[in-house]
């Protein structure tokens, strides 16, 4: 995609940042507190270790695509690893490869990071976003199980 | 299990940790450095955030089964989330409980945090384990995917 | 599809038939024999019981799409099921319903026959293809498996 | 397990062949009516084209297992494949070889019949049975769609 730059998130794209996790959310048909919404703006730009980081994709100098991505400890390795958690592109900017670039620039921050190894977790059933992530991943045959309530 | 007993892990586990934590490791056919059990013992131990902790199972007197667990950041919400990461019991003791009684030891110990979610990953064909995992948790539609290499 | 019809397979369309089930092939990185071909054309126009019955979808006159369906036993109900086994739209007319038509009039036939029950298998991770069996079918949690040689 | 055989339904096996069928059913939690009992076994027994087989597992003298496979066309083949379909043990006779034993026998009996591909399909989450799937077959990437409904 011509024009499209990524960036790390900061302080002035809160409304923006808002709009586009929101869609992410959507997709999932969750809703989050303003708290959440509150708190994770912030620890997003803490760079704190242990909190998750934010990178903006921008097309035209507009926000089009955001993710998240956190380094956690792995017992069994010396460095962390990288988790991406959160991908989200525009409906209207979709298959022009925004995913993609921001998946490269996690790989890329992972690297600097002296952390290449990076994983995401996806339903089963995200088609389209399988196709972009054979690409640029590998399934693996783990699926995740959370603890049963009540 | 009688005479089954949950119990955070040691210094003194030092051997019977690693043997156990080998057995798990073969299971994967994997294998980590000297750096690797000695870093993972270490921060297993040290009880800082971020850092994985361990859990013994002992019966009888004797470590029987381990599980390792991290605290990490969730962008959903605001409190932390649980990740059990390695399990294990010896395979003489196995069907008596005991990886049971771990997972549901790391679910006190994140109720304790405040962090009640607890999560973790299995092989879609780890047959024995998902027949326990399908009473203590719930299968989710999630797979992971990890960064292609090379 | 404007345009769009879905009638029975007849001798005269042999060689585009022919066509369009090496389409179909080619995505499983399969081929058959020239025995196979002239096997399997003079069985779908056999109409005998026990084989398979063949659909082609026609755009503006030219055959578009095929699909090969077959009546089998079922040992838990009296009437038969129908298995719909492939399934094939020419690229260039793809995303225009005409797979969604050629499975409809498999239904049609089916419930023509008497033995509405209809299923197939895919590859989990034909992506397009399930985009539109989550719509027109349900997926079921069966898996094949084949009988393992040498 | 010792004084095993395997030898082909008879009629007079139907009672302890109701028994055995109606296991099976109650493992999916399915039932059928009499019309079915009674169509399915007078098809098993008949040897005519395009219906189930069966097969009984005997230990002493008992009935305690059964399977039913049929041949069907393949579009892709000159010869037929053969699709097992039903597949059980009794609960107090499992780990014992009778199931493994009854599925080798139908890949004797598709051998004898000039169809050696056998395949069959089993629910992702039936453990036990894909503990011995995994040894006597291959797990493929298919994955069965039912017609939508309603």
């Amino acid at each position: 995609m011509q024009g499209l730059t990524i960036r790390p998130l900061r302080a002035a794209d809160q409304a923006e940042w808002r709009r586009l996790w929101t869609g992410y959310l959507d997709y999932y048909e969750s809703k989050v507190t303003e708290e959440v919404y509150a708190t994770t703006f912030a620890r997003l730009l803490s760079g704190a270790a242990g909190e998750f980081r934010g990178l903006i994709a921008e097309a035209e100098g507009r926000p089009v695509g955001l993710t998240h991505y956190l380094f956690h400890r792995h017992a069994w390795r010396v460095e962390n690893v990288c988790y991406l958690q959160d991908l989200y592109t525009d409906p209207d900017c979709r298959g022009r490869g925004v995913a993609r670039a921001l998946i490269e620039a996690v790989y890329e921050a992972a690297d600097a990071e002296g952390c290449p190894q990076v994983y995401w977790l996806t339903q089963e059933f995200n088609y389209r976003g399988r196709m972009l992530y054979d690409q640029v991943g590998v399934k693996t045959p783990f699926i995740r199980y959370d603890r049963r309530r009540g």
